[in-house]
């Protein structure tokens, strides 16, 4: 009996699809920029349902693609193309999406957890939380439809990380199907326990490649029931970084967000998108927004975030401040960063970097970036934005004006050798404008001891940049406990590794 | 040349001691209740001492012992005796002491990180940290005389968990040294980075089982300026729960501990220790000590504290409460929490248990096990305080009143069957009363979905009821990721796996 008659036979064909037509619309990422072929999509309803999936493609080393709600940035959740698999001696994917596996277990007010499948969308979860009076800090972009299960794959960040730390740092526990079909039964709702090795903290970050997490379970913090936000002008990012350092000592773990973009993103999103307003008459240089929440009293929340605005200002911390009043306000504060993304999309193709940089540093790699990129492609746009507090830009940079939108496959100059290009001498040339400019910026992360990627993680966007710039040590090492895991090589193969 | 004198070659008779009488402190644990025989001493200045010395122990398959402050209480850090090893087919081992690497590599007040190595004394950590206006968050018993290795090896926790996590938490980048010598480069300070699976956490919290760590970033926060606590009287833990959900919601994370304790603790602590009042004219079942500490503004926080405890002692959620107003009874308060292991201690030989179970579950899972010990063995002396709003008791038993010092190591009674005792169908019969109590307290946890061990670790002490009740596939998968980091197994041998 062949692969798939098994698989429908064990799961049925409610649960297994291979028909191509239907197939077609889970074969590409949701950019349209990564595209492969899969043999078969299944859609398990419980976790014994997706370890017999495993338990089979093992058996047969067809490859798995977990697949959760497809918002990721870096081609992890795509299958390879039937050509790279060919040439890897593998055989056609299957996807395996967690999205009907999307009950909540449970949610505990007194222990300050909740329990949740792996096909949760992030805002039902978000949602619960808050009905229970309760807050789970994961706050991204893409919450409106991503799932729980590629939130801890991808160990998600997002705009609190500044306060509660990535969605590492919420994980209590973890129920994952391992390759081979077993379950690792980690589902545990504990504080402390000291019982050995933190299993659960390979799963969580591994794209993939380890195994499917099917639930978890993630702490709970008390509903900040007042927020207040502050615009503030600055004049450069070193100011944002004196700033920063202000508010961190006087306002502690109040700090719910502390993000920061440049006039260049101002004008960009001024532009591109309706119903939004210059919040100071005068430009400047960049922006800081700084959310503060508490669990209660307004009154003395606004009272200390109107002391360290003004001795921020007396200090020549920043040039202008403006803080939210209503709750108008706040969102319309909010929207100006949030709709960044978007109104870059609409200005047309460019390139986006998720680097981060120890914060120190942030000053002096952003000055290092923009000059070298001024010389190796002159006249790019520049769209800097992103979660100063974590160190953590999006450094994202787009044609230049009146240029045409294929400039950036266009290929690099015949007089961009590699050394000179990325100041690395296993680098390979890069063939197009694009590759050029990531080269670049990525090369420039690495010399500030920085991370090429802070949140979006490896996929197979970054995959060369990952060779290229992680220690031989820390690569072994990676490669070991992967082939541990997954001997044969099952676990979306082409991502990350 | 034999190994000895390898080693010597290698790093000096000033770095490697072999003379039995200077060896003989460093053969036991500090409470005297381990002891081994090591053949040398290794005490590197450096991590590539540590890397010369871990490179000969492994090609002579050598036996390393990674030695901190020596606090521990699970004797991890003691190494084996020699029938032993011998019986394991092992020679003797090497004591690898990290104390003379002490140095503090640097403090950055922008990004709030410390980096040090690992023979530094948590205490100076947490002064240096204060000095520059930051808080170390990580405080326990031992901070004066612990390092930060040992600290890092064991996940250490200690009181203020509820608010800042454990040591594993404060964590941005570890610098270690493989059991083959090789250095793992990992000393980073970002906030976030996604970069492949985080190896780090394999070695934080393996007692040193995978490698040894030499150095460590790690987060600071803000230093709180005000501080207040409050010690509540329960009628029953439940009330404590009750009040600790109160107090959650309300407080946020300005909750820097939440400890607990029996009024049989009070009662022993207020007759072992001198100097010390009891805080309320009447008995009650137990006492809550709650901190709360913010960055500022000690008149909001002396506000809010007075208000919630005023709810507290409307709703019933408390029968009395004491607040401190000065530094002088902040720290009474506090020395009737942390004295009871030194009133124990004077009291005689006892049994400690340091477990933890889901928080909701903690009023349930105390009468059980109190139940349970009544019959197990009659009249004990419970001794029950700890972390409560981690889920994390110091679940202590003394020998009953009257009884001799040696009770626990007398013979369990004839009628003990393993099964009764036990729960368990996989148990072996327990040998003495102290086997038989600590079985049964280790198997209500367990039954409750709880840790037998929260934060000590599990070293020599736990390792049979880690074998019992770690699931097989757990078990399996470390034992692999240990043969994976450590083929020849020289790192820490009989402790843990």
């Amino acid at each position: 009996m062949g692969f798939l008659t098994c698989l429908v036979d064990a799961l049925g064909s409610d649960i297994v699809t291979t028909d191509p037509a239907l197939l077609e619309p889970w074969q590409s990422d949701w950019r349209g920029l990564y595209r492969g072929t899969a043999q078969a999509l299944v859609r398990p309803r419980t976790t014994a349902e997706v370890s017999t999936c495993l338990r089979l493609c093992n058996a047969a080393q067809v490859p798995v693609v977990p697949r959760g709600g497809n918002t990721g940035l870096c081609g992890g959740a795509t299958p390879e193309s039937a050509a790279k698999a060919g040439a890897g001696g593998r055989q056609l994917s299957v996807i395996l999406s967690l999205d009907r596996m999307n009950a909540v277990r449970g949610v505990d007010t007194i222990a300050n957890v909740i329990t949740a499948e792996a096909g949760c969308i992030l805002a039902d979860l978000q949602r619960i939380a808050s009905e229970a009076e309760r807050l789970l800090p994961l706050s991204l972009a893409a919450e409106g439809s991503c799932q729980l299960g590629g939130n801890l794959s991808t160990n998600a960040g997002g705009v609190n990380v500044v306060r509660y730390g990535m969605t590492r740092e919420l994980v209590l526990g973890v129920e994952a199907v391992l390759p081979n079909g077993e379950i690792f039964e980690g589902l545990r709702t504990l504080r402390k326990d000291n019982t050995g090795y933190d299993l659960k903290q390979l799963l969580i970050g591994a794209e993939g490649t380890l195994g499917i997490i099917t639930a978890a379970s993630l702490r709970l913090y008390p509903r900040n029931g007042v927020r207040t936000v502050v615009l503030a002008a600055v004049e450069a990012p070193q100011q944002a970084l004196d700033l920063y350092s202000l508010v961190f000592k006087r306002c502690g773990q109040r700090v719910q967000a502390f993000e920061y973009f440049t006039h260049a993103c101002l004008e960009l999103v001024l532009r591109e998108v309706d119903g939004l307003r210059a919040p100071f008459s005068e430009a400047h240089d960049g922006y800081v927004l700084l959310e503060l929440a508490d669990t209660a009293d307004e009154g003395a929340l606004i009272a200390l975030v109107e002391d360290v605005v003004g001795q921020a200002l007396e200090d020549g911390l920043c040039r202008d401040a403006a803080m939210s009043t209503t709750l108008a306000q706040l969102a319309a504060f909010w929207r100006l960063r949030e709709e960044i993304s978007e109104a870059q999309k609409r200005d047309g193709p460019h390139l986006k970097h998720d680097v981060s940089v120890p914060i120190e540093a942030l000053p002096a790699f952003l000055d290092a970036v923009g000059a070298r990129l001024s010389h190796t492609v002159p006249d790019l746009r520049l769209f800097v934005f992103g979660h100063f507090g974590d160190g953590n830009l999006h450094y994202n940079v787009s044609r230049p004006a009146g240029a045409p939108s294929d400039f950036f496959t266009q290929a690099a100059p015949a007089d961009s050798p590699a050394d000179a290009a990325t100041g690395s001498t296993n680098s390979t040339r890069p063939d197009s404008k694009g590759d050029l400019v990531t080269d670049a910026v990525l090369d420039e992360v690495a010399r500030f001891n920085g991370s090429i990627s802070a949140e979006h993680g490896i996929g197979q966007l970054k995959r060369s940049h990952f060779l290229r710039h992680k220690s031989a040590l820390e690569q072994r090492l990676m490669r070991d406990i992967k082939t541990l895991f997954d001997p044969n090589g099952i676990m979306n193969p082409g991502k990350l590794l």
